[in-house]
């Protein structure tokens, strides 16, 4: 094989209860990059569409993920890779568009090399994507990106990552509006110390809810998708955050949270039709204060990145 | 019925990751207690073998919870209650010693009754024992001395209480190292706020444990046996915690922690063999400094309270 195409999905990190441990794979958004073997040696990305994103390998996160992976190969074949990346996911906007990208051209070439790595080898390789976009070597959106479903962070020194099983037609819908936040704010709101109380609640329902995923209990999940330490204070950067999250409720939805860092908002639904309702009860919101926005209705993707 | 005799186990709570929500019952020690219909209405302690504790309703656990029962049914027959207590778990030892009694008389005169409560409803019983006990109504002891096994306290407004898993032929050793901690010292030690990362790792190591303990995974279950937040304050109050846990480790305990609020001492193993193994290189540290101690090997019991 020389040349394969591919669908890198977008993610949702930091669900609710599971701040930078819990994320899950989407199905409805995603990227699609052409990755093939070329004459010329190195990792050279010829095309990037819809989005302007650094076509220098070393500035852009899918070409540092690529050349993490083939540092470690101590590759030096008579060849090398050509990558071209047509960006759906808008970078910034919370839903793991950097992961994609580095998550996706890292699947992609080992599949172009004959899966000289395992899915864990892999993330390691596209935290290092991650690292260039954002300062740290964060796995929460690259994993479930690469092993799709639902993912626990177990542990980043050394990396663990736990699939988790999925609830059974569980879909999202995310809401983004299309407003910026810069990373150094959605840190810096963050207090470095938290009351133990709220760690002690907060605890208790990412148990709750790993054990809503084993026994398929919807309304577990929904009770346990409460964050009593970052949501607090991040949504204050996100317009009409709780008429969001009040709308989604009342429309059907088992929760809703932020996605990621924001500014979007993802919520869950236990099917499709709960999942529509709850795009026109949040699109609404938006609506009446002319804060332009993207939804969308999406199955939890269970397989991760797709060979198209 | 007019008579049940009964076996009320000692429980872990703060089981490492999981402090103030996840517990487990044990089964080799426990309370044996006989509550009898009585003529007489009310509630009355007869007799209390093995401890010195108080022979008054109002100011026994056993006997608060007993009367939360009754007052909740509005309890007005022609006749009362008897307790006998026959005390085995030590008073302040950090097994569960108040939960059992509470726990044992409303399981027990449920069942005289009829059973007109589910084991839910005898924890909120039971736990009014405990307000007694310890000033707050703490439910992780009294839930898996009711349930057995290993319960997460959800939440204890409302209460809910999820029933886990149990690792397959799961063993602990808990060692009683015979000193005195004072609740106060236990409680006023723990910072009442706690560095964000630190509570990060700690709730991944508890959604990692139940996913363990759903997928019969040993391994996993070891690696999140770790506590950041309370082992490393309250392991200080008792002496040579870390040689304790060292040796349990090395004898090939699965995990090693604080039980309750202490002063004793859990560990995990995954068979009879090992824990025998950790009961010896445990015991060691303690006969070497002349700390007088009780040891116990036992299975986890996945019943809770027995009807003897």
């Amino acid at each position: 094989m020389d040349e394969i195409k591919i669908f890198a999905p977008a993610t949702v990190a930091n669900i609710s209860c599971g701040f930078d441990v819990l994320g899950c794979c989407l199905d409805a958004i995603g990227d699609e990059m052409i990755i093939r073997k070329s004459p010329a040696k190195g990792v050279k990305i010829t095309k990037i569409i819809g989005e302007n994103l650094p076509l220098e390998t070393d500035k852009n996160v899918a070409g540092v993920a690529a050349l993490a992976l083939l540092d470690k190969l101590n590759f030096n074949e008579n060849f090398g890779f050509e990558i071209e990346i047509y960006k759906n996911i808008k970078p910034g906007s919370g839903v793991g568009s950097s992961a994609a990208s580095a998550a996706g051209v890292v699947f992609a070439i080992n599949e172009l090399l004959g899966k000289p790595f395992t899915k864990l080898e892999l993330i390691e390789f596209a935290r290092e994507g991650e690292r260039l976009a954002c300062g740290s070597p964060i796995a929460d959106n690259v994993a479930p990106a690469i092993f799709g479903g639902f993912t626990l962070v177990k542990s980043t020194n050394p990396l663990k990552i736990i699939e988790l099983p999925t609830l059974k037609g569980l879909y999202a819908t995310i809401i983004h509006p299309q407003i910026e936040i810069k990373t150094e704010d959605s840190r810096s709101i963050l207090p470095s110390k938290i009351e133990l109380s709220e760690a002690v609640k907060q605890w208790a329902n990412l148990g709750s809810l790993v054990h809503a995923l084993h026994t398929n209990d919807y309304n577990l999940f929904s009770e346990s998708l409460t964050d009593y330490i970052v949501e607090p204070y991040r949504s204050k950067l996100i317009p009409d955050f709780d008429k969001v999250k009040n709308n989604a409720l009342q429309a059907g939805a088992l929760g809703c949270g932020i996605s990621g860092s924001g500014p979007s908002i993802f919520t869950f639904s236990k099917d499709k039709q709960i999942a529509k309702n709850v795009s026109v009860a949040i699109s609404e919101v938006y609506k009446k204060i002319d804060v332009p926005f993207h939804i969308y209705i999406t199955k939890i993707n269970t397989q991760g990145i797709k060979i198209l």
